[in-house]
């Protein structure tokens, strides 16, 4: 409440905000304080003002009974249910309303951005990747506009995923009015809606591009579909390398307009997408271990390990396989931290040490294993290339995606 | 002669036919070998036998015959007109049968390869970007097989351009037929068509990977535009890598099965190419003076640099301009060594220093020579981007092809 009573305060950014609360202490010494102290500290007058004589408290009072009609939650800056990846930008919002399922907003997802005028290829690669990714745990965070973010929502949908749409308007106001139907199912589905407006706040362009940050700055990565020259996708891209996300783009042909922003992306850097693979095999470690952790979800692991015949594997070494790339190197302490406590070391050389004997014998679960013990050598090297060739014909295949991604 | 002699001895092989000349000290040396000098030096019999019993030189006089009926030349080893770029290579062939204009052999060029079946995106792109290349000078190497290579060497003569046929066949023998009109075009134009395979050499799948070898190996780099899973294209790409040539690819739709090569290509590392100024920007400094030197081309010089408004420079600036990259810093050294002895290096900062100091004006000329002085400074990394969306509009327009690229 008081959080949000600091978001309404006339003359009072974010920013200044947190700084201030730093200043007292805490935000309970913030509004503990008098008139005198709130100026001293260096407030405009309209701020102090609205701070001492308790204004700001009754306009946060009223917020939350707007919230609460429109059964929505306020999820201030110290709630648990925060955000903890928001807290990493360099200004993070005072508050959020929250409409839906709060619990969400805590679990590792993907931004999937792009233009509002798709071809029909971004549409359906948007539905697709998305659809693939909600298949395996992460939530798909998107805007709602249309074209490439409604088929994004869409496709979270289809495979019964989470997704969340950040408003730029209020979190009961629904824009276009046209995903009112979609939004009704994302609720349904365990998803939300977000935003950090006020309640009644009304599309305007202006906080289009800050809704945006935010999009970018709940993600672990960026997925950008389709984006043509001057679009809102280039600041939100532009967002996420500030926010030190990964950005991943879908390349297309150069002679459709809208591949000119992943095509561009990727000249500068951004990882080339294909198939949801190429997203998942840059997904952190701890993260990929929190989606796919053993039982119910362990066949997927064998899903993303092209070549690799799961059968022969103990249970130390499936664990170990889950944390390897198809097509990189992964460094031995990545696997140590990654599987602590479960794991041993010891435990984990020991099945390294099989994994590269069974490579003798020409067991390709070995020679992936091998990566990690003999780094980019050539046989290696040659795994990773055909584990590569193996991936793409699933995905042609389609092979791997759950019936509703086709 | 006596290197085609060497060429057409049973038994002998080009790397171990080059020791061989050098354990003799000459060509002619070995050929003034006795039989039993030949056979102490490590010869087979066969070899030694017919190099002794001047069999070798039969043949040579006999193939040289057959040549010169179909209108062709033998270029050896040793001939200045033998490309440089060959030489590089770990086994390049010892003598070289051309047809046309073999001067062009000694020019710079660009591989452009794909597969036998494009999709009309692939047939576009191939045309287009060779035919854009081809404006600008650049040889277009490929293999006139259907398809891609069909659609690179259309592309450069529509823009009266050169481009050279490497055969996998003798040189006469034109696989397939029905590109024996295009062929007559290439010559005409200035190209030529060339093979180290004997005359009357037919058609066999072996020699096509051997062919592709020469394709790459003739140019500075090797451009990939459509390529399936399974391709030979795929060993042209990994023959340049290994040859240390650079390796462009045109992106295209991931659920097109063409696209599978050269977005792998790009992943591992391959440069993204929407226009020819892609290819263009990482051409050695050197190679883009031989190209754009002054007068008649110097009006190039201004479409290359987007924002560039040549009328401001000096002609020593616009010397220096011609060595920039749009979207890249250039260390200073590059441009003293590509312009010496035309300019010394204090001319050079002469000039870098007044479009530094224009740059305080605004005047984008001189924001673009502030790549070189501030390296990868804020301002300027914003004039880069500047430059590239220009580079891209006008690709939208075509503004900047010959009208025959359209």
């Amino acid at each position: 409440m008081q959080w949000l009573a600091l978001a309404l305060t006339p003359g009072l950014g974010p920013g200044k905000a947190r700084r201030l609360v730093e200043f007292f202490g805490s935000v309970q010494s913030l509004f503990a304080a008098s008139l005198t102290e709130l100026e001293a500290a260096g407030l405009r007058a309209v701020s102090a003002q609205s701070l001492g004589t308790g204004r700001s408290m009754e306009l946060a009072h009223d917020e939350v009974a707007k919230a609460a009609a429109a059964g929505a939650y306020v999820v201030a800056y110290d709630d648990p249910a925060y955000p903890t990846e928001l807290k990493q930008l360099y200004d993070p919002p005072l508050v959020l309303f929250v409409r839906g399922n709060v619990e969400v907003l805590a679990q590792p997802g993907i931004a999937l951005v792009g233009t509002r005028h798709p071809t029909p290829y971004g549409v359906g690669m948007a539905e697709r990747l998305a659809c693939d990714l909600a298949a395996r745990g992460l939530v798909i965070f998107s805007g709602l506009a249309r074209g490439v973010d409604t088929a994004g929502h869409r496709g979270a949908l289809s495979a019964k995923g989470k997704t969340v749409a950040v408003f730029g308007t209020g979190v009961e106001i629904i824009y276009p009015r046209e995903n009112a139907k979609l939004v009704d199912q994302m609720l349904a589905m365990g998803g939300a809606v977000i935003s950090e407006f006020p309640m009644g706040t009304f599309a305007a362009p202006q906080n289009f591009p800050i809704r945006n940050r935010i999009i970018s700055g709940m993600s672990i990565g960026v997925l950008v579909i389709e984006a043509a020259e001057y679009s809102g996708t280039r600041i939100t891209a532009r967002c996420a390398l500030e926010q030190n996300r990964d950005v991943f783009a879908v390349p297309g042909n150069v002679t459709n307009k809208n591949s000119w922003g992943p095509n561009t992306l990727i000249k500068q850097g951004a990882k080339l997408v294909a198939t949801w693979e190429d997203i998942w095999e840059e997904l952190p470690p701890q993260v990929r271990l929190t989606l796919m952790p053993e039982g119910a979800n362990e066949s997927q692991t064998g899903q993303t390990a092209s070549l690799f015949q799961e059968a022969e594997l103990s249970p130390h070494e499936k664990k170990i396989f889950a944390l390897l790339k198809a097509d990189e190197s992964t460094h031995i302490d990545e696997i140590v931290e990654g599987l602590e406590p479960d794991l041993s070391s010891s435990d984990i050389f020991a099945a390294l040490f099989r994994a590269g004997t069974k490579r003798q014998g020409e067991a390709v679960a070995g020679e992936e294993f091998c990566k990690m013990l003999l780094g980019a050598a050539d046989s290696c090297e040659l795994i990773a290339f055909r584990g590569q060739n193996a991936g793409f014909s699933k995905s042609e295949g389609l092979g791997e995606s759950p019936p509703s991604c086709a």
